[in-house]
């Protein structure tokens, strides 16, 4: 018998934006997008008890398949980092593009369109309203600068006055053969932590902080917790990472997904 | 912009049901089931409102992506089926086994090994102990022998007096070179129907019965509503069969999922 708490989906205010949400006809084919994969919401608590929200960048496709944003491998990263401030279940994550980008230098020109941002901003201050939500933190360039132009805004400004915000760097900006090392990552991320850790005053569970080291240890790429998906997905798809793949065509609209059941 | 509804998830129950399951060790790889693909509990309302009951057989690759029973080419027969019933909402489908089968032979005498048949058990118990279904259907013999196990228990006798049950033929019974043809099929149905539609009490929308033709017409094959599904699942995953295919290795238990996006 197994027995797997899960995420019993979203409620109120959030309810209402995984059921009502901008198309294929706002965040285009031809724009960079890839709406074919659909929309992926959120990942956590989307009930207004979160006390933590995250920001990142775009699903991909393990996210197409489990229906929740960072969940591969660039999700591990992120569950390390916020399980080290003590937010081990009250956190919200969002991303800054509801739909998965093939093609970066097409897509992010359009992060701030009217109609991309209302959405988003719609996401933001649902997350800010209960009152709940004490930490930002975002993870990569476009996160930073969707939060910044919800922030712009007189709503997002009162909703996030007095909230503890720090950005980091994309969970996977350490790309092999570019200018990020791994190392450079740990270090933004550690800057981060000593940063926020101090000032976290409602975690889920306290804990000195343990920075990273040289490189991530496998207790710092945790699995994605059950409660966070939906029923019934198998627990190989929280605990390991490149089980999705693009197939035969990446880098088009129209990529195909191959699971591999390991 | 989309509006789709989703479904919310199940209730009391049947969310305990779909927390605590029977995994691998109750579903053996040995024994022909695919547990590696995790388990597919239901479609339609685990809510307690459901009025028509049915029970198909075991998940294939496309349910293992929606997470719902009785979504792939099966599953769009079926909801033709149930819809010139009038069931177009308030219908509960589960089937007969939590997990895929990938050998018949081998999986099928497995039907009611007693940790099967109790945890399937509970699933009927729960949909009938709200005193709403008035009808029960059948797909396929597995399916049948469920049913006929379930109610030669005292609890299952007690929760189906008085029910509407009939028996039909599997959804996809009409094999290529098999013994039963597509019109084989047709007719089994059109029996169910005859004798299931001036019985039926309570139908979401009453409308005279249609009986199939030579052939399925494409408004006997309806899309699966997106109020069946979770939030943010392609249309097209709703609205067109064989999007999934098994590869590289059908056959076996570790057979990969292919997705490809039309």
């Amino acid at each position: 018998m197994t027995t797997d708490p899960f995420d019993t989906g979203p409620t109120g205010t959030f309810r209402a934006l995984c059921r009502d949400y901008p198309d294929g006809t706002v965040f285009r084919g031809a724009d960079g997008f890839r709406s074919l994969w659909g929309p992926v919401f959120y990942r956590g608590r989307a009930n207004g008890t979160a006390r933590l929200l995250v920001i990142g960048q775009d699903p991909a496709q393990t996210e197409a398949v489990t229906r929740r944003c960072l969940s591969g491998q660039a999700g591990r990263r992120v569950q390390g980092f916020v399980e080290k401030l003590g937010y081990t279940r009250r956190y919200l994550m969002v991303n800054a593009f509801l739909y998965g980008i093939y093609n970066q230098s097409m897509a992010l020109p359009h992060l701030l369109d009217p109609a991309i941002q209302a959405y988003r901003d719609a996401w933001l201050l649902a997350a800010l309203a209960p009152g709940k939500v004490e930490t930002v933190v975002t993870f990569g360039t476009p996160a930073f600068n969707a939060w910044t132009a919800f922030t712009a805004t007189p709503a997002g400004a009162a909703a996030s006055a007095g909230v503890l915000f720090h950005k980091a760097l994309h969970p996977t900006a350490d790309k092999p053969g570019g200018p990020i090392t791994r190392q450079d990552l740990l270090d933004n991320w550690n800057v981060a932590l000593q940063f926020l850790h101090p000032q976290v005053q409602k975690p889920d569970v306290k804990k000195p902080l343990v920075p990273y080291g040289s490189d991530f240890t496998p207790a710092e790429l945790p699995e994605i917790p059950a409660r966070d998906l939906s029923f019934g997905f198998p627990a190989w798809m929280r605990s390991t990472d490149f089980w999705a793949s693009m197939s035969p065509t990446p880098g088009t609209e129209r990529a195909n997904i191959s699971v591999e059941v390991p």
